[in-house]
């Protein structure tokens, strides 16, 4: 343990660390800081040949681009445009693989407010077709994070469409969800998590 | 058949054209004509449930962004970014489907330059994990469509970096890839291509 004489915060509270002396990251309080830890895990998992998992780009509608010379095209008009799918997904032991990452400063639950209809049909749609599909759902204050597979999730879908909660309690979600293990190699190991809960399914 | 007395030239050869009287669609002589029988394609096969595939938007690095009052963000600063994976994915029968659509003016081969080094690796990779991969290659000036498998395409890739031409020709394409028919829904049948390459593979 390192001691902060200065009366600093510890470092890791605030901060992503790389390096030998701190084997546990933060991923962190924003949710750029998840995505990278999501983006780092799929990095490894290509270079260790366990799976080819992408982010979507962003979607945008380009109304303008210039050509200045000798320099390359500059989009200088263009909107974001709502995404029809997922954020991630690829292929995991021949199968594809579909999900979405949420990130809540909410301590007890996860307002459905921040998955779209379309998303929702999305995935539904891949599961019709046999694919894996599941949200992580990070609890940023709680630092933990949740894979809740799309089965339960869409009951809780359903529960608010028919006029119920608009809301996974976090109970709900740690019933339901497995707690993906936080790392350094991957740094966010939600294949693991995910294996976990295809052997619960199996049992 | 329509007469133009006009002396036009028959408006199929520059329309993509729509309604009843003419079910052959020209997917045109534009790569966006291209684009837009492929995601008409695949809005058909989503609609049918018989698979779930979408383009990848076009990746974009934004570096400026305005938010004005009442009205929604521009996007004032961006720049395109090189694409590390294909344009398509998705699932189809469970498994997961990945390809690149290329156009070429060339009426006698497909050049390899319009293939990108890490396109082939991600390519490479998904084949590694048990996916379904290849390319559509769209002969403009003849409106042809070929579906071509990655491993003969891959064995092309290879004959160029050991320094052999660096094309794939017209005849190599037809030989190894399958033409998609061209209809009216969908308007290109890449995957009944698919199933006749399977099958071909099993036999």
């Amino acid at each position: 343990m390192v001691n902060y004489p200065n009366g600093k915060k510890h470092p890791s509270k605030d901060l992503v660390t790389t390096g030998r002396e701190k084997r546990k990251i933060n991923y962190g309080r924003r949710g750029m800081v998840f995505e990278e830890a999501i983006d780092a895990s799929n990095q490894y998992y290509l270079t260790e040949h366990l799976a080819v998992i992408h982010k979507r780009p962003t979607p945008v509608q380009i109304v303008k681009v210039d050509y200045p010379k000798r320099s390359k095209a500059v989009i200088t008009e263009a909107y974001f445009k709502t995404p029809s799918t997922t954020d991630y997904n690829g292929i995991y032991k021949g199968k594809y693989l579909d999900f979405e990452a949420k990130e809540t400063q909410n301590k007890t639950s996860f307002p459905l407010v921040n998955i779209h209809a379309h998303q929702v049909e999305h995935m539904r749609a891949v599961i019709e077709q046999g694919g894996i599909c599941f949200l992580l759902i990070h609890f940023a204050v709680l630092n933990e994070v949740y894979l809740l597979p799309f089965v339960p999730f869409y009951h809780y879908w359903q529960r608010m469409m028919a006029g119920g909660r608009k809301s996974m309690t976090l109970t709900e979600i740690r019933n339901d969800g497995i707690l993906v293990p936080n790392g350094f190699r991957p740094r966010l190991d939600y294949l693991a998590a995910l294996s976990l809960s295809d052997e619960s399914e199996e049992k």
